[in-house]
């Protein structure tokens, strides 16, 4: 593990150690970005998340039934929603939630949400914030007295708890180091292709294929950082060149409309043709809901742990709430 | 009771047993439709709910307070929402909530109702569906790993819940065999109306007159099923001809926008007028919401239960929740 | 205190006193108004208040895990939902939760907001309700077999809970008899400023100044009520010459298309310059949001006490569930 490598980048900027991991670094305080991750955060994270998938086999639930968690979505994603507050209630915790939180700046122009935030935090002991400006959440996390996650800020901002259970599905079954990954799609404008990308950047040996048309592909910000980080990766627009190679296939969808030549997505989907090219032990990724870039034909493949993301990004989401609701 | 003619019903189809009763008949696995519903289980039903009046008159809990139901609701119902959760709540269970389900799939053209059960099962131990489609409940139970009830499907597909409670309020003040109802209203699209009367198929000498504009009234493949387990009928027109002589009274709305004569409508109503023509121990019922065919003069007549419905429907969601919630 | 007075008050209306209050003056049945409340109610609530501060402080819960609160909005208000939810988790309790409660009669035209009250009493032990016509609540409270609280009704119609919670945080800094008050802004539409004065006028020597562009000014309903309760107050159009004697600044905000001259918002607006002018320890309240009404270069001003209210909204609600649900 690149340890010491991410200690040094940490070290770079204590600032930001100052104002997102607190004093130990050990202790989270907002989740923001997935790069703000060390290993062993992510380490303590999946040993947490692995006792949530046994608290949840044997039906047990924890004591948190004094906290509560706000659930604040500038715009409707009930997939990711009832994740979090799925994972509050598997605690024991409390839960309010809204699909509407413009709601609270609509009615007048100019509402910042930085007040909704300093009202909310009052009422919760924890927020969760999708926005639909990039930096929307790191606004939320300088005013709110209480933890704040991000659960998706933007086009191009980031997804880190998507990224972490995405990680956790990986590390569920094989070792991170040494890692060879094909991340497909709309990667400019993919959240959960950028936060992934940052947290694979963590780990030793990895290398990154970023599969997608080149009008598309990954944006300079994420490369700089690789670069930065002496993590491997090349820009394809052929899947056929990397698919016998690669241990993880993390597909994501594409928007037709974004394409020149719709045709060509074709190029980029998992069916079972693919399926016969990919390595026997290969996993597939992918954030769902999926349309035509991956087949339903797949399913029924060993190599196929897309339900069983959702299913851990339960424990991961359980895993980080503890973090951040436990007092030192 | 007609313990051996629904026996023998279930007989002619084992697959639908095998799927939806799973191999102990008295256990249940989904609720899609009312006539998968035998005598027996609906008496342990009715006890059960028997037993959750008590409960809840004492101010009482359960014991489920690690257990989450999902309501999942593509078209809003605040009122059968409602019903479902407080149920939820006052066995002490947690409850994920969501009135515009289709945004799962709307983001993206073409999300299978599938994809999106198959995730939520992830986080929760039981899901209510309501769906805009006749046989989005089936379908959401064909893949689901947890208990799936069907709150409502398309316009001329089933609500057997409804059902359940519209049954066990009569259950209450009288024996089921024997029973005379008129169904009255906008029958072929009536979900509620189909589904009690697939309920009321199930006891002995039970009468049912179906009342209403002949261009609404019901369907062939209720008929039919009427015919096959022997229950008598008649279509009717006309509620004057009927009404001194049912004892039950099962009233339902119609869109004017339905009728050739919106006058004729008066025709089906309830007033203080009809009660006087109705049976001394007649009961009133409707599921809810209500127009113009059910006069307010009528809410303070000994007769009328409608508002008892709703507190019955409590009733029966709970005893419902827990005989799918139980494990073995 | 004017005890007295507001007894005497009571006296005049006995109906009221019997429908509201019940037949013990200490117990509460509905908040409908804030003109119902009696100084010793008043002070048991805030005496309740101060306790939830504490219980909240040290992590507490209380012993309501059985009781059902709906929130039944027919607007949404993320903001007052979530303070009136969270008091009910912080209590132990449950919640059934709606913004779109129009639903319940949108599906058919007339739909009255009395039915849908008695069948939503059915499912739970008081209900919260924001109705969008003036008297709404109080419709809802003559049919109500469980408590009903006023969360707003109408443009014109009253706030009381907000009313309570901007008093108590007065409370808790001075004395309420003697007080001098400047409320501030849209005054004839303004709910919350209407509840205000409603309250203010339960205690001895206070003296109010309505500060508002002459056409937004308080209506006569309230003007009448203040006078008949040996009240003093002034309407005035220019914040300057009230700003320097006052002990409270009650800021709300003007939505701009309602005055002729939008220039003339700027002189009742509170910023740097204003903050200079007010006594040393004078307080600034606003029910929120905010807009250019009040600068945020206020916010760190120690006379600042917006943020202040929304967390003894928490404490209040708290206290006023209390006082609702316990049975004698």
């Amino acid at each position: 593990m690149k340890i010491s490598n991410s200690a040094s980048a940490k070290g770079a900027d204590p600032e930001r150690l100052q104002s997102d991991m607190g004093p130990d670094p050990m202790k989270l305080r907002h989740v923001v970005e997935s790069q703000q991750f060390t290993v062993p955060v992510l380490m303590e994270l999946f040993v947490r998340a692995r006792g949530m998938e046994r608290l949840v086999a044997r039906g047990g639930s924890l004591d948190y039934q004094n906290r509560i968690m706000a659930t604040v979505f500038y715009a409707p994603s009930t997939r990711t929603r009832f994740s979090f507050e799925a994972a509050m209630h598997r605690l024991g915790g409390h839960v309010l939630s809204t699909e509407q939180a413009q709601v609270f700046s609509s009615e007048i122009e100019g509402e910042q949400v930085e007040d909704s935030i300093r009202v909310i935090a009052s009422y919760c002991d924890l927020i969760v914030i999708r926005h639909h400006e990039e930096g929307g959440a790191q606004r939320a996390a300088q005013v709110s007295p209480v933890p704040v996650i991000n659960a998706g800020d933007g086009n191009g901002g980031q997804h880190p708890t998507q990224a972490l259970l995405d990680l956790y599905t990986i590390y569920r079954e094989r070792p991170l180091d040494g890692l060879s990954v094909a991340i497909i799609g709309e990667l400019d404008k993919g959240r959960t292709a950028r936060s992934l990308a940052y947290l694979l950047a963590k780990f030793e040996r990895v290398k990154i294929f970023f599969v997608s048309p080149p009008e598309l592909q990954m944006k300079p910000d994420i490369l700089e950082y690789l670069d930065e980080h002496d993590v491997r990766y090349e820009l394809e627009s052929d899947l056929d060149r990397v698919i016998r190679e690669v241990d993880v296939v993390y597909q994501t969808r594409v928007k037709p409309e974004r394409v020149h030549d719709v045709k060509a997505l074709k190029r980029f989907a998992i069916d079972s043709a693919v399926l016969q090219r990919m390595k026997p032990d290969a996993m597939i990724l992918h954030p769902l809901p999926r349309t035509v870039e991956l087949d339903k034909t797949v399913d029924d493949d060993p190599r196929a742990h897309y339900f069983r993301q959702a299913v851990n990004g339960l424990y991961v989401r359980m895993a980080l709430l503890t973090m951040l609701l436990d007092k030192d």
